[in-house]
């Protein structure tokens, strides 16, 4: 099952990302493009994917398994999400198979299911609030492989952060916080925009202050128009104020996930993660970081456990 | 003092209402405009007044207040806020008196000073978080003398939610939330305005919800994407979803100024106050209603309280 090459592809929002893996698990060659699902037009997935991909396809490539947004309903092809608890293995039966009988595909090609589960609301029995998450779920995995651990919990900081729980090699159970897109609609949109300086430096003191009130205060209404008064009365810089609102954001989904554990793992970029390991480290956690490379090798792992059917292993042929 | 006519101005943001008022208190004729402090040029405000209101200063009024964001930075002349706690008199004896060399007012002209107050941060004693209103403070003097009361609790919902506490007629706290704000932003700029239809009726029982899970929940980051996964799984129309997140941002609100008081007198306009009456009766809360002719009444007692100097009484003469 583990012969031969992987094609591993993370096409997300606004980027879309590729590797050459081999058989080890290796990483051979990488590619990077803006060329997020958002940037496709309708139908236009396939001659991006050539485009981008095309020669890696062409060669001997035994499997190419794409994770992300391109699942999405607004993506190549919509693929089902994976109910948790799942691990490589439920995955790895639930993937969806591409095919195009206009130009059959060069390998077999698959999409990585995305994960879903249920919040039960507190208020009512009958009310449950969805969650889910595509791509996310491959980096996770990926980090377990490479750190060796098989139960955890893990951070992405994101326009949708995901806290996530490991248990036994399988996600039991993850939360989304808005905190990357609330940030971002506040310092472009709000009035807090005339302020703040979301191109400044970050500042430590500035960060430390929001992140210390928002888990105090359990008031996030607020705090927020206290940002633009500060800004009225208090003197603080756009620079101060942006590192400010950053920590009231994250400090607020701190919060929000307390009681903490002893320890979390971190993955993503390495701008997202500071200001996430810094927060972190003032609540008493413990953090090691992964960065996106993580998807690779849980893509690997995932591509390990895949039986590639039958109708599929005609492509190669084709 | 109290002889004489009043002319009455609450000019805001988006808009500029203005009032004819006799010396014991009655609405003679009333106007109202699109031109909030937004829509006037910079030197533009004198203009804009003579165009709305120049036949009323002409005739025989002894005095004209301006209540609202005309005293702020971007307004007509910026107005120093005046500290809580104040009442009619210590705003009385802080009006900004409006003067134009160039072409001599009227009649005396002021502008009635905001309020600040301070929050002392919860982790530093040397850290506050200041609090500002501009125009709330008039209107919650108005309700108090409409309502014959001296002491109770206000709630102005709005773009800015205000809180208001008095006591033996002042104005001692007050705390801001950013609801209105967000909520625009949101059903606007997010990956929420795809789904929810921000001009749908009012679905009383999604509103509901809203309320519920936010009071229960205090995650709100979290709950805001679940408003995209609502429609995503369970079938939610965009009218539905509407009045969800509506929900959640007032019901977090509401869940922030817990314990609540037994009564509230809201003030603002009916299609504000028919949601937040709706949550807080779900709250046990008993509320009463005062629209924004709150404003004349606190303007008619602020001009009761006024001594208008001799300097700005030349107007008329002039």
């Amino acid at each position: 099952m583990s012969s031969g090459r992987l094609l591993a592809i993370d096409w997300g929002t606004s980027s879309l990302r590729g590797a050459l893996i081999d058989a080890d698990g290796h990483v051979i060659d990488q590619r990077h493009s803006d060329q997020g699902i958002l940037s496709v037009p309708a139908n236009g997935f396939r001659a991006v994917f050539d485009q981008n991909f095309g020669d890696w396809a062409c060669s001997d490539v035994r499997l190419g398994l794409i994770a992300g947004m391109a699942g999405s309903r607004q993506g190549w092809q919509e693929a089902a999400y994976c109910a948790c608890p799942a691990g490589f293995d439920s995955i790895a039966t639930q993937l969806t198979w591409l095919a195009d009988p206009a130009l059959p595909l060069p390998l077999p090609l698959a999409i990585v299911p995305g994960l879903s589960c249920l919040h039960p609301s507190p208020v009512s029995a009958s009310f449950s609030i969805p969650d889910v998450m595509r791509g996310e779920e491959t980096q996770v995995l990926g980090a377990m492989r490479l750190a060796g651990i098989d139960s955890g919990s893990f951070v992405l900081p994101g326009t949708h952060s995901k806290w996530v729980e490991v248990e036994q090699g399988r996600i039991v159970r993850f939360r989304t916080s808005m905190t990357g897109e609330l940030y971002a609609l506040l310092s472009r949109h709000s009035l807090l925009a005339r302020t703040i300086d979301p191109a400044a430096d970050f500042d430590a003191q500035a960060f430390g202050e929001g992140v210390a009130v928002a888990r105090a205060g359990a008031d996030l209404l607020h705090l927020l128009f206290g940002t633009r008064t500060l800004s009225l009365f208090a003197s603080r810089s756009g620079a101060q104020l942006n590192s400010y609102l950053s920590g009231l954001l994250i400090g607020e989904e701190i919060r929000s996930r307390e009681p903490l554990p002893e320890s979390l793992t971190l993955i993503g970029s390495p701008s997202l993660l500071g200001p996430y390991g810094e927060a972190l480290a003032r609540c008493g956690v413990r953090t090691r970081s992964f960065d996106n490379q993580a998807s690779w090798a849980g893509l690997h792992a995932i591509a390990s456990a895949t039986t590639i059917p039958r109708q599929s292993i005609g492509n190669n042929a084709s």
